[in-house]
């Protein structure tokens, strides 16, 4: 049973943006949307009531870090991501890969008794697998894709990702060459087994089901994922192969470790002429506020990033224009000093609870003394605003205005 | 302008304790009543909202806390305590004594130069005021009990504390007897400034009033506080005397820095024959569950403690009877792995939003993966517990069964 659907609502007439809705076995979701990004089954002091009040559709879980804890056998035990942290919404996770090489960039020490220490690489990637070390407990892993789309499964999301290789920034043409063809063989045993599974399932129950009494399973949505760095030729490779496969959607990868923003949207450019129309397309990790206009207007669907929440934990929020712009990235910091009497909201016009509630005052002497609140209300509040931007763009593509508002923000 | 009252609605018959009825300019404040901590002027990663959902009816503010940081100028600023968090219930706030004196305990590194460094201790106490180092940067500041009703009177709560010495334990007699005695000189001078503010304002408005407009000043309520430490000669005299001013309302102090539950019950013991029927009677630093039934027994109104929430933080949830008990002190370690698989709430039948969406295991993750959410669950569900904890005592006592209640939590 397939649940899963994408739908085109309107096409912008000036540009390729375009409204969507993409429907779920735990809800719809209007595209363009922003995927809050839930880590470790829980966004940032916020609570699933709290983001439903935000106005998130979806949730993005980290399958490396679920892994290592609580385990992916737990997080079925409950039911999947979603009953384990109690969001009835959608979700989506990724392969793990994007943590697994990122994180596998650095060296960690190892302990050999109880005094000898030896320096070793977190990951070792061969063609077949790639074993890494937990960044927690120096532990040893394996994933492959096989293994990827298995935890996935149990992790139960709507959406999954294929197992795929980021390749550090900058990586020469031919590693990234490897990289890519690494990726796209893994892509295809990625739906091989994600296949298999629902033709001959080795789990009797799958998570995420609506009823807990229903044993039936849901199938899961597949994406594969475009890579090929910064080079033309291997990203319109990428694009053209990974089109060409049965997937239920299409993310880039790979466009936020490092590269400019000059590359991002090069990557985006060569890659999207390959993406069929009818697929909803994601690109990973993307959410930088000019970044979203150039990719909505380009044809993107759904963007998950960590900027509105990581920012938030060091007193970085959002604000509107004219205040915010371009160069500030529409981000004030709460923490200086000039903010200390100031008794206005976090933002002008924001119908949030916390800018209904609370002050720059207030907010800046939360971060001063580094009380949780402080997390919450400005996690909170940076949802609201890009959730709320993104319905604002989903708005004016639909009264075929979105470059007029796009021109309104970035000036 | 004095809108502060005590109303005692039900005595029960078979001990002391009392239902009553305070009112503030900001509300009522049902009592016997648990008094939330709110140190920097927030609780712990809960919202005003939050806690007025748990049905918190009284916030309290630590006025050393809030001196070194905002401030009580930006404090007084923002409309006082309550407005500058959003909080629009009633307000408490103690003198300073309790960390000037507390913190004064330990010594310090003090910077001199680049690289030498001498230890000094934090505090310095004078017959006048006590001189002290901020815990934060080192800066040097002097409290005198006129000093410290100022700045309570720009903070503006509802109910402020006298100057006291919270003489460390263990204390000689003779220490001790200093000490009460300084506190008594200081808690004639705290009434006398108190009063002369009323009489003759140093400043134009004071913050404590409803309509911002309004600048017609409300008088705080001011309560006297009973020192002497272990000794019983002491603890009836300083009882006999403050009880002999004309406070609004009587705390006990000192009660709380590492003595043993014998010797708080014994200075409770000591000192209520003497403290006035007609005046509310506040418990400072006392919140275990026993406690809290011995002393409403005895006919004390009001407690804060930071119990509740500072346990939170490390994964201590509250639990009913029968899995809560004395010996465990009503609590549970949420963080062992024998909750990693428990689908249960937190603890059964209660009706807090905690316990109605999330289940220990997810709880357990959360700690384990030392993510917000984790505080901000534990902190709300501990003082929704002993909230309603609170209110199931009033109930009890109007029904004439406390001591039944009583019984049935201690066993």
């Amino acid at each position: 049973m397939n649940t899963f659907s994408f739908k085109i609502i309107a096409k912008d007439k000036k540009s390729k943006a375009r409204v969507g809705r993409i429907t779920t076995a735990h809800g719809v979701i209007e595209t363009p949307a922003f995927v809050a990004v839930g880590t470790r089954a829980t966004v940032r002091g916020l609570t699933p009531s709290d983001l439903k009040e935000i106005g998130v559709q979806i949730l993005f879980g980290n399958t490396y870090h679920l892994h290592l804890r609580p385990g992916e056998d737990i997080v079925q035990e409950f039911g999947g991501l979603g009953k384990f942290m109690g969001w009835n919404g959608p979700t989506i996770t990724d392969s793990g890969g994007f943590q697994v090489f990122s994180l596998g960039q650095k060296k960690i020490k190892i302990l050999q008794g109880d005094e000898d220490q030896t320096e070793a690489k977190l990951v070792d990637i061969k063609e077949g697998s790639v074993i890494f070390r937990s960044h927690i407990d120096g532990t040893l892993h394996e994933f492959t894709p096989e293994k990827s789309i298995e935890i996935q499964q149990k992790l139960g999301a709507d959406i999954v990702l294929v197992f795929d290789e980021c390749a550090p920034h900058p990586s020469t043409h031919e590693y990234t060459k490897q990289a890519m063809e690494r990726t796209h063989k893994w892509a295809i045993r990625s739906l091989a087994a994600h296949k298999s599974e629902y033709q001959n399932p080795k789990s009797e129950t799958i998570s995420n089901v609506q009823n807990p009494n229903d044993k039936k399973r849901l199938k899961q949505a597949l994406y594969g994922i475009i890579q090929g760095g910064v080079y033309k030729d291997l990203r319109k490779e990428s694009a053209k192969l990974i089109s060409s496969l049965p997937f239920d959607g299409i993310a880039i990868g790979g466009v936020s470790v490092g590269e400019s923003k000059k590359q991002m949207r090069d990557a985006l450019e060569w890659s999207i002429p390959f993406m069929p129309e009818e697929k909803p397309r994601h690109f990973l990790g993307i959410g930088e506020i000019d970044d979203i206009f150039d990719s909505i207007e380009k044809g993107m669907d759904t963007f998950d990033c960590v900027i509105p929440t990581r920012l938030a934990r060091y007193g970085m929020v959002f604000v509107s224009p004219p205040e915010g712009n371009r160069d500030n990235k529409f981000m004030i910091d709460t923490k200086k000093s000039i903010f200390a009497k100031d008794k206005s909201p976090l933002t002008k016009d924001c119908s949030c609870s916390v800018c209904k509630t609370f002050t720059r005052g207030y907010v800046h002497h939360l971060f001063r003394v580094q009380e949780l609140l402080a997390y919450r209300l400005a996690s909170y509040h940076n949802l609201f605003f890009i959730n709320n931007l993104f319905a604002k763009t989903r708005e004016s593509i639909l009264k075929g205005k979105f470059l007029e508002m796009k021109s309104e923000w970035m000036g």
